[in-house]
């Protein structure tokens, strides 16, 4: 047997009984092509002052639109490590478990769970807003069994809150969200990491919202697994996603009775795909998002060109700025606690929140965002992140809600 | 309790204690910038005449540099309708459940298995190459009871035997790789859908390899969940996955006792997020990859607007063009049921195959790949794909091989 691609070949005669089949297939087809994709790609600018993604810089964008090579070419493997490099300074760790997601932020929380707790486990998972939601579906769905230490959003749990839930339900992890983006809140992380390892728990922390913001120290502050989302403050696009193990969590997930649940997210196959398993040879495991990488690379250069602390305070002066113009709108900030990377504002009494939204949209082509998951309704959010953090940006998003208040209607209550 | 945030803010006198803590923190990294890290990105040219990922044409670069939106913005779901439309037009589909996962092949064919059984039940495996051990080991992962039905790598099924197995073992999925590109396999799919119709049986088809460049019916052919990748004839960057489930594969997976294992590639989520489910709200699940989608998007267009029936064509020309060049080189074709975009070779006789591969990437530019999985050591693999498929391009692989072959030692065996 032989198929229709031997047409042209002097062995084409041999295959006429499949070549008719083909033929046939061929003029087949049924389905026509839609019209809409012969319309050409349309992109509006938009400027992204939400919670993320945020706004690629030009720099950025050309290292994405770079001609791709394999991803199992000794250069992709070098630009790889370079990769972890910059997440090992990004998160302040000399942790060699260190790699990049070929996925979202989501991604990192299921590979994070799936890997270092076994299914009957105890795990612990704190809850002010939508990770820690987030976490608990997972590991529910992995088999953990999972134990909620709930507030309201933007909440936080004192250390001493803490250690109480974990003497009492002796979970093999602990998780806390550090950017609690949906309600706005940076979690203090100072001292939880003794605790855990006091009570043999490992301690994983979601930098998705924060990270290149707030500071944290990854190694200083005891943290066992650290992750964090491309989209933010790191400013690549959306689709891979830093993390970082240290040797207590990798003594664990290393030494389980059972395979994690997931192929594509098992580390044992991504840290030899990342060359962190001390192996000659890398095998293939998945194809990685090849420009994905080269962004995220270009975004983490960035970070180190400019510096980690560097980064911090620009983020903290922006943010007092944007403070500063909210109280004069006379905007309420929904919190104390607040992340430099994303403003939460309580929605201002009267209005509706979606229509104030919908008009900055529609008349600034600016994003700003609501509440998500339980802060809907409650906040609007601003995000001014990495490349986006500058001060005029924020005073495009203040000019932008003076207008909103002004035009948009208050109802009567 | 206020943040450093409030630095230059009136507000700041308030937030003194914690101020100090977070000076304190900014002084005190101790991992520094990376060297590697202040190093422009390189990325050599590289000709990917290997299994994929394949080179991606300019058009489509320009599409993933393309400023970002939101990845919940209007436009953005109009882009994701496009995709829809696009991958339905590719599948020969008109299944509403057609959407594109944020992630490799992998993450398809994890979301195929994950969402389709149910732990405990019975799933039948076709392995004649790497994919379906790949299938097989995720749905053993997951709690299935896995049957394999095996073959020497490239070996192909007939239809009795599968509905013999199919009758064995009762399976509520049985799995086929139509583009089989470890070993270069096309595998007949007439009749197989029928057969898993008869015995209440999905019908999971991977097309990774082979979609654009050989003819597949999705809604003719009774394929109840079909999948592909984008790296290949599509020839957009890897990191995103076109997934089509028919009204069957709903069903059953929408009629489940238990969740899916995986919250991220739950399709009760991800139909939700791609606008199948007929809510009219779209509620926050993941953030997709945005300018991945644009690529895709980008991808799919250059299709519909050549046609299936040309890059059928095309592929099924060039490649016979390749064979006629490969054969009169002395070189020997390893299979006869041959895959258009992936041709195997068989590696010949006395040469080292890694050393004829380095030779041609080191003096030509150009990957051409080794077997994969139960093919490693049987055969060369070279792959001509969508933008790649050009005879320009065979004759430039052709005078690779020629050259390896004249300047590579063979051995005295």
């Amino acid at each position: 047997l032989r198929t229709a691609a031997t047409l042209d070949s002097p062995l084409a005669a041999r295959s006429a009984p499949l070549l008719q089949r083909v033929d046939r297939s061929m003029s087949s087809v049924t389905i026509p092509p839609p019209a809409c994709m012969l319309r050409p790609l349309e992109v509006p600018l938009r400027y992204l002052f939400g919670p993320g993604p945020s706004n690629v810089p030009p720099r950025i964008l050309a290292a994405a639109s770079r001609p791709i090579i394999g991803h199992m070419h000794p250069e992709m493997y070098e630009i790889m490590n370079d990769i972890k490099r910059g997440i090992q300074y990004a998160f302040q760790t000399e942790n060699n478990m260190t790699i990049a997601m070929s996925g979202s932020g989501h991604a990192a929380m299921e590979c994070a769970v799936f890997n270092t707790v076994e299914p009957g486990e105890s795990v612990l998972i704190s809850i002010n807003g939508i990770w820690g939601e987030r976490v608990a579906e997972i590991a529910e769905r992995m088999g953990a069994n999972v134990h909620r230490l709930v507030k309201t959003p933007g909440g936080y749990f004192t250390n001493k809150e803490i250690e109480q839930a974990i003497e009492k339900h002796k979970p093999v992890l602990f998780f806390l969200a550090h950017g609690e983006s949906s309600a706005g809140l940076c979690h203090p992380v100072d001292g939880i990491g003794d605790i855990c390892r006091k009570h043999n728990c490992l301690f994983l922390v979601d930098t998705v919202a924060s990270l290149g913001a707030a500071p944290i120290f990854m190694d200083k502050q005891n943290i066992d697994i650290l992750y964090t989302g491309s989209q933010k403050a790191l400013n690549a696009p959306p689709g891979t996603a830093p993390i970082s193990f240290n040797e207590r969590a990798c003594r664990k997930m290393f030494n389980r009775k059972t395979k994690p649940l997931s192929y594509l997210f098992d580390m044992t196959h991504l840290s030899n795909y990342w060359g962190c398993d001390g192996k000659p040879a890398r095998e293939y495991h998945h194809t990685g998002p090849v420009s994905g990488f080269f962004s995220l690379r270009e975004s983490l250069a960035i970070l180190a060109e400019k510096g980690l602390e560097e980064s911090w305070k620009k983020h903290t002066e922006v943010v007092a700025y944007l403070y500063k113009g909210l109280e004069d709108l006379g905007l309420k900030l929904f919190i104390d606690l607040r992340l430099p990377s994303v403003t939460t504002i309580t929605v201002p009494d009267g209005y509706n929140w979606r229509e104030l939204l919908a008009y900055i949209m529609k008349h600034h082509q600016i994003e700003m965002t609501g509440g998500l998951g339980p802060s809907i309704g409650m906040v609007m959010r601003i995000g001014l992140m990495g490349y986006n953090c500058e001060k005029t940006n924020a005073d495009k998003a203040l000019n932008a809600l003076a207008d909103a208040l002004k035009n948009c209607k208050k109802s009567k209550s």
